[in-house]
Order: C-alpha cells, then structure tokens, then sequence
C-alpha cells in the first residue's frame, strides 16, 4: 500500500488562545536532520518571522517549521523579534532540537505583539499527533481561508506532502501566504534549494490575487532523506505538480474570488516581458471585474497589455487576444454567444500572442468581486 | 470687470450620434495661431488621436483641439488611422485652418471604427456658439463623469480656462482622461512646453484611480497670445492651482468613489522614492478599501511601504505612518475614535515620513467601493 505520509515526521497542533478559540499553533518536526530550501517575502518590512528563518535556512538545514496564526508579529519593532526568538526557543524545546533548526512562519494581525503569556504557558504543553496528521497542519495554518489547502504525491519510494494558506495580500487585516513541502526523499540541500527556487518561480511566484505584497509571505521545504535517493528530475516534476495544484487552490481561494484566471503570454521577447505583461493582465482591476462579470471585453486587456510602457518593442498590429481559443483582437465580427460562455466558466483564459519573440510565462489569478471590497472594507480593526 | 473667458477662442459642441442622443463631438478653436504643447498617454496601444496630436503638436503650435466622445477609436487598425485622419481634415475645413493645427482627443469604447456616415453628414453642419461656452466643452466631453469640471483663472490682463473628463481607466469600457487649458497669454511654445510638463507632473501624473493607464490620456494647452505677455512665475502657479483643482474633482468623481485619499510621502531620499512609495499606498486595494470602510488600518499602509521591495533604504524601524496628523506608527496606543473621526471625514491624508532624506511627493486617489465592482462588471460589452 502507497504510503500517505513522508517517513519520520511529527506533527503538533494545537489553539494557545492567541486570538479565539480556533487552532493558532502547529509544528512539524523531523526526528532526524533535514535539508532545507526556503523562498521569502521581499517586503521592506517583512517579519522577524521571516527574517529568523532566512537566517536558520542560510546552512541548508532546518528540522522543524513553527506556524503561528492569527498574529502576523510585525512592524513590532526590537520587542517582535525578542518575542519571535522566545517563541523559537519554546518550539526547539518542544521539538527536542536547537533554535537554529526552526523555521518559523507567523499570519495574522499587522502592528500587535505576540501574547507571550499565553504562549509561554501553552507551547511546552502540546502534544504530538499519535499519527502525522498533515490535514491538522493545513487547517492550523488558516486564516480566512474557506478550506485548507493540501496535495500528496509519491516519488518512486518517497513521499511528498505539500500544505499551503492564504490568498495573498487579500484578506482582511492578514498578511500572509504560507507554503510547507515535506519529503523523505534524500536529496542534498543545493540541490534541494536550486530546485525548489525554480518551482516556486513559476508557480507560488507567479499567483496574483491582488497587487498587494505581504509583509510575511513563506516557502519552505524540508527534505528527511529517510526514503533515500529518487530521481530528481522524476521529484521535481512532482514538486512543481503539487506546489501547481496548491497555487491554483490560492488563487481560486481568493477573497471574494468567484473565477480563477489563467493569463497566458506568449510569442513573447524574453520570459521576462511575457511576465510583465501577463502580471499587468491578471492584476487589472477592470479585466478582474469584467471576469467577474462574464464579459467578453477585450479592449481592456488591450488596455492593460498597453500599460506595459517600457515594452517598445510590443506592436499593437502584430498582438492577439484570445479568451479561451477564440480569437477577439485581431477580429472583426467575435462570435459573442460564444465568448460569452467562454468567460462564464469557473476558470477563464486569456491568452495573448505579442509576437516579438519565442518566449511565454503563464500567471494565475482571480476575479474582482464587491465580495472583496465588502469584507476588506467592512472589516474593523 | 473681470473676463471669464480667454480672448479669441470659440467653442463648437454638437450631437453627431456616434452613441446617443447626448453631446459626442466639441471643438475649441484660436482665430489666430497659438504656441501649444501637449502631454498624452505612454500605452503601446495608444490610439490614432494620440498619434496624431503628438505629431501635430511637434513645431509647438497647434489652433484648435477636437474631442470626439463615446468612441475612442482605439485598436481600429490601419482603417482607424485613416478615419482620424478624416475627422481631423473635417474639423480643418469647419474652424478654417490646416489639419495639422488640429490636436484631437477621442474617448468611448475601444476596438470599435468611428461611425464615419453620421460623423461625415455632422462635422461640416456644426455651429460656433455665439459666445464661447466652455462649460458646453467640459460637458460634451464627458463620458461616465458624474458632472462636468472646469476651472478658470486670470493672470494679469489674461485668462486661464481649464477642463477635464474622466477618471483615469476607471469607466466601463471607457478609457481616458482628457484635460485641456485655454489662455490668451503671449508664452513663447518652448517656454510654455517645459511648464506645461513641470505642472502635469506634479498633478494629472499624480493621480491615480486604478492602476489602469488609458490608451487615450491627452493633456493639451493653447496659449493664443491675444492678451499679451504675462508674468511667467505667476501664470505657471495659476496654471497648476487650476490644474490641482481638476486633478482632485478627478479623483473625486472616480467611479464608485466616495473618499478623496491624499498620499503625502516625506522625509524621502528623492522625489521618485517619495512618488513610488506615495503611488504604492494609494493604489493599494487594502488601502483603498480600508479609507472605503473608515477603518484606521495603518497595517495595510505597512505593507504598501513593505511592497516597494527596491527601496532597499527604508527601515521599518525609521519609518512613521500618520492618517491625518495623527501618529499610528511608531505607536502604542493610538487614540481610536480620533482615528475613526479623520477615517470617516470626505478628504483622508495618509501621511508617511521614510526618513531616508530630505524629498517629498503627494498623490491623489480615491477610495474602492463596491459601486466600483458593481459598474464595472455589470456592464456588459
């Protein structure tokens, strides 16, 4: 029988009170060292969070990842960090290992400390799950999410388990994507963190719910080597599947979202310039709103294809549009009975060939719906 | 007693029916030749009026500008540029100069040709108004605008009248912001060329509803020298109180607006941090929806400083954020019914200081409303 879970992991879960009465702290811990690779926010004013584990990743080797919810622990100025660093120490205690084998991801509210009392008292309490319990972790690590989000895969003799959280800047007063991948494939730890930066570039990185960046944004991996060596190529392929179908669950997660949308630039210069402009596509308000609306209204992606002022060498003559397979721009009479049902789908398409060139990039992103703004404005700190 | 007007201009409006039934076609026009200098979008998809305004205005001296609206005549092909071509000799022949004194401005729906029967039957049919009416300008212009905006100044012995339409790419389906100043200054084309753009600058480029950038954006001044010369320095500080003014009924008039959000981002190492980081706050979806719900978030305002990833200077630990001139961060406790009373008022001052220098920038916008969403995805093509 296909193992479900990655040999040698332990996972705690528990609520410590941070904010209600919901699950706010989780630990997954291996009980042998691990190679690690890890992506972060680059926000001017990212986390002490994300700068300790920047600093834990920096030898290839973290054994366990500490997820707080519903405090995002920033702009909480020297006292944040000494919080983070303590919270750090009670994990490493809990776990059995050092403090420099944490890795630490925190979501929630901007601006307020870490309620130490509680978590002082409550950390060194909890228990591991008789049996790894990944779906637990996937639900501790929530915020506003509507489901926890997780993706399992096998690699010849290794397992693969990969949990993420959040939907980008989009929630209201949180911050914070999270994403964890756990294997016990051995695979050595440059290798690891090349592959796993190639990965997260074209999936993780390229998911736009809105424009906004989070102070706290999180990619780790921790790989046991307990299943021994697999094809890299083979577990690659896996990984980008999974940390895919996980984007794709982000996306179409979003606040408000009722549609995910695929933007898909080719023909284009270099990846580079597809990207721009795919990313100028996928976070304009107004083709956001026209998706979410079913229309078929390709002048604004014409529109948001033209922002990208410093792409001279994009020739509105030369660019097609499509939503779906059809054909808009270049176009003189679109079958709108067709577009129409196109753009009613759950997941809309919008391709666009700028021909100026051979190379493509594809982003994921979602519609803009008055459901965003009710819950993003209504909300009261 | 005082002119309202600028000596030697007349205004021709009309209903051509390139929509509807309301106004769709103006013309100003100087009886004598006038230094011009214009500002127009930087889209790839800028539109055949664009091209050729541009062109025209090249030797800094155009007579007359024409607006078409409800059809911005954008992504039309090799046909679209002929058609403004055309409309461009029609209007010569009605005001009586060459097409190449003509600039022209176009907004309405994109991807679809100019209605040339009914527009080739109306042009020449069109009368001048007995007195020059500006305000009939500013109206036939419009396209979702909830009202017309026209603000008006004198100089010395000259007259300053300025209009404007539009609200950044933020209409259904529309996508322009036009903006025009008439004068009977005498101000030498290059002098008036580098004012020109100085007080654009500082204003139209500072506003921003969405991050959408029309194809069709055209900012255009006529100075036909009837009034004689004037003090430059104080015809400039006119010409950009004037400007200011329309720049804020702008943002105001944002579709779904309801809040007036100033950005003032100080204490920069230069004028393009301050704008960057000034520009990343306004147009922050958190942002704009925080100010929509009166909410004293100043965690988004953070993040939106966090997300300038480039602006490696700024510190976290230096930076102060203020909503009107109250303090949030750094701060402990702030005072939160004062808070909610400058979040709820008409006008919101976000106000951050980088500490990073010594320069400053300030950027209008406007909330994001539901009513935005609901405008823009319920209309349908």
């Amino acid at each position: 029988m296909q193992r479900s879970n990655p040999l040698g992991f332990r996972t705690f879960v528990a609520n410590l009170g941070i904010k209600d009465g919901t699950r706010d702290f989780s630990v997954v811990a291996s009980e042998v060292p691990c190679a690690a690779a890890g992506v972060f926010t680059r926000s001017r004013f990212a986390g002490p969070s994300v700068l300790l584990s920047r600093e834990h990743l920096g030898d290839g080797s973290v054994r366990a990842v500490v997820t707080v919810s519903k405090n995002a622990n920033v702009a909480t100025g020297e006292r944040g960090r000494e919080d983070a660093a303590e919270v750090v120490a009670l994990a490493a205690e809990l776990v059995g290992c050092a403090p420099e084998e944490i890795a630490i991801g925190s979501t929630g509210v901007i601006g307020r400390r870490y309620p130490m009392d509680v978590m002082r008292a409550g950390i060194g309490k909890v228990e591991p799950a008789p049996e790894p319990d990944f779906q637990a972790v996937a639900e501790a690590i929530m915020t506003t999410d509507t489901h926890p989000k997780l993706v399992r895969a096998t690699i010849g003799g290794a397992t693969l388990v990969g949990v993420a959280k959040g939907v980008g800047m989009i929630e209201p007063d949180m911050a914070t994507l999270l994403t964890y991948y756990f294997t016990d494939a051995r695979i050595p730890a440059p290798v690891l963190d090349a592959m796993f930066r190639r990965v997260m570039d074209r999936t993780f990185n390229c998911v736009s719910v809105d424009t906004d960046t989070s102070t706290s944004d999180s990619a780790v991996i921790l790989a046991n080597g307990l299943a021994g060596e697999v094809d890299l190529a083979e577990f690659e392929e896996a990984l980008h599947t999974v940390a895919l179908d996980l984007t794709k669950q982000v996306a179409k997660d979003g606040e408000g979202a009722t549609k995910l949308i695929e933007v898909l630039v080719d023909r284009a210069r270099d990846e580079a310039q597809a990207r721009t402009v795919a990313k100028a596509i996928v976070n304009s308000p107004l083709v956001k709103t026209a998706v979410h609306g079913g229309d078929p209204n390709w002048g604004r992606v014409a529109m948001a294809v033209g922002k990208c002022k410093d792409e001279t060498d994009i020739d509105p003559d030369r660019v097609e549009i499509r939503f779906g397979s059809l054909t808009v721009y270049p176009a003189d009479a679109p079958d709108l009975d067709a577009l129409t049902a196109v753009m009613s789908a759950d997941e809309v398409l919008i391709h666009v060939s700028l021909n100026t060139g051979h190379a493509q990039a594809r982003v994921w992103g979602c519609d803009l719906s008055d459901g965003y703004v009710r819950i993003n404005a209504d909300y009261t700190t």
